[in-house]
């Protein structure tokens, strides 16, 4: 993947992830609910189940307040100031499935919606909001026997400082001390942090839900802060891998490999990224051919045989994206790499954008192909 | 304790963490540097060596924003709107050292600092704000082994879900798989929720600090959610300790014995808590005096003599506060218990109040204590 392609990533980052097949309230259904990721005991904002927005915001002096989300190019969606203080708006159509990050204009500046959990996004921590998918079954918390997921601090010589990871280990891990597991690293895209997967992506859930369907060989997934944000300035295009790929495969990888019960050889550890993630996991997977056996990008570039011809082939590459990215793209290049000879397989999520719901998708079609072979 | 003592306690919440040593800013230092909780590449809020805090926010179209710290009793401190469409302003005097919550109210609407991370406190999530402390040391991240924090779901029965729970490793808990380990329960204060030792009170980094020293023997800490801000409607003062008791001695410890390598008697189980935490450590341990033999109570109220009697004599008391607070009160309950021949110890955090200055001040202090006979 070439530079001018993570920038093209990264301009998609930018459109709103409303559908673009329903535009009028005409038919509004009235079960507006509070959404998932709302604050104990906070009401608004609240979705329906056709997948429009709602939101209130208290500021009785204020004159005016615009919400983020909404339809491409409008601005978002403009609230309206009740005569009790209160700021109340409905998107203008219904939002893709998932998860949105979002925000509040109030007065000209940019604050959260207290009504929300906040998510690290747009390097900042951002509002965040759940529009409930048909298959949200797949991510729900259930009750089933539930992973850990562990913030390490692991040494790290070449940026002088302890850095943060989190370490999902999947249910049962501390009971049987001697059973030992593969490892998937598992990267954020450009404006996230290592929070993301856990927080937005619910990768912990998607893990315990699979492995207790037994439809995925339990495995460890470690996340760490991919320093895609750390480029100004000069900007994303100045971004070298360098520092990062020798925090990961030089300081977190052993680290990893000390203090949790892996399998430390190629054939059981995997690289994924989603966005400027997957850059980084493109990258990394072919500096490095001895060290990772299972690649994946989601939304995030493809591999193509001619950059790989001369390397051993690893036992998966997985690409996959939004419907309402690039699938001719994703399909196009899995198509090449099956016709060169390598295990390919490729994923659309259907009517979903570079968000996260598309990688929420993505992570449970990858799993149960990660370690079987 | 009694319900009457649990009000008082957050009626001292609610108060300023300001110091009234110094109210002038005739001497104000010109050593302003970005607070340690500032979100990633944020300049703002700032604090001086002298402890005053330094805001700036902006909202061109605004017309009031004022800072819910500063002087108890003036409603904060006002920003003063400047011709670039940022508002601005320093508290009128030093903060007291140590964490501080606070929020800002936007033309009458309750907002988040974009500038901060923010922290569960007030059943909400707030900015924070860090004034750098003398004794900051003991709380820092440092180049020592450092143990694991893990978010562990546990099944409960009684409430019909999956609760969260955050549970501290020490360093080489990973390595040494036949070691086992004592456990201290540690409880958050109202409005707060499982997240605040970990995030705002660095229980991990005072425990990584104090185990590199050889201060402390390593032991687990597990810290979750006790239901003390379920109690609407009807207030706290219709707060029962029932269900958290069942959720924490009948599901929680059971499982962290299940799941962790603990040594599962009373004589290597602790409880402390801070604020409304301490009411319930208070509570729970006078009502199952066969789990835990070591307790602490954080600005959290006190034990006499009389309410144990003819129960088996803990191996520690430990009770402490800010000497803003009651010191009297907790050096006086201490001293009947010596003289009754218990093993108590009180602290006093010096020029702290109720705040986490105050507690991890408290932990750095208990924690050598425990385990130890």
């Amino acid at each position: 993947m070439r530079l001018r392609s993570i920038t093209a990533i990264l301009a998609t980052v930018l459109t709103c992830g409303i559908s673009q097949a329903q535009t009028t309230q005409g038919n509004l259904a009235d079960d507006f609910k509070p959404s998932t990721f709302n604050q104990p005991g906070q009401e608004y904002p609240q979705v329906n189940s056709q997948g429009y927005a709602r939101f209130r915001i208290k500021a009785p002096q204020a004159d005016s307040i615009r919400v983020s989300l909404g339809l491409g190019g409008r601005g978002g969606t403009k609230l309206t100031k009740g005569t009790d203080g209160y700021f109340t708006g409905t998107t203008e159509g219904p939002m893709d499935e998932g998860f949105h990050y979002y925000h509040l204009t109030v007065d000209g500046g940019v604050f959260n919606d207290p009504g929300t959990l906040n998510f690290y996004g747009s390097t900042r921590w951002e509002s965040g909001i759940e529009i409930p998918a048909h298959d949200k079954d797949f991510y729900a918390l259930k009750s089933v026997p539930h992973g850990h997921v562990q913030q390490i601090l692991f040494p790290s010589k070449s940026t002088n400082t302890s850095r943060r990871a989190f370490v999902y280990t999947p249910p049962g891990y501390e009971k049987d001390k001697s059973k030992k597991y593969p490892v998937l690293y598992l990267q954020h895209g450009w404006g996230e942090d290592e929070t993301a997967w856990s927080n937005q992506g619910h990768a912990n859930l998607i893990m315990d839900n699979l492995i207790s369907e037994n439809k995925a060989t339990p495995f460890i997934i470690v996340m760490t802060y991919g320093m895609t944000n750390d480029v100004r300035p000069g900007g994303i295009r100045n971004f070298k891998i360098d520092a990062f790929q020798t925090v990961l495969t030089e300081e977190l990888i052993p680290y990893v490999d000390a203090n949790f019960r892996t399998i430390a050889n190629k054939a059981h550890r995997a690289m994924a990224g989603l966005s400027m993630g997957g850059m980084e996991t493109h990258t990394i997977t072919l500096n490095k051919p001895d060290t990772f056996d299972y690649y994946a990008l989601l939304s995030g570039g493809t591999y193509n045989p001619e950059e790989m011809a001369g390397k051993s082939k690893p036992k998966l590459i997985f690409i996959s994206c939004g419907s309402r990215e690039r699938p001719d793209g994703v399909n196009n290049a899995v198509a090449a790499l099956k016709g060169a000879g390598y295990n390919a397989v490729s994923y659309v999520s259907d009517k979903t954008g570079h968000e996260f719901q598309t990688w929420r998708r993505s992570l449970h079609q990858l799993a149960p192909l990660l370690f079987k072979n």
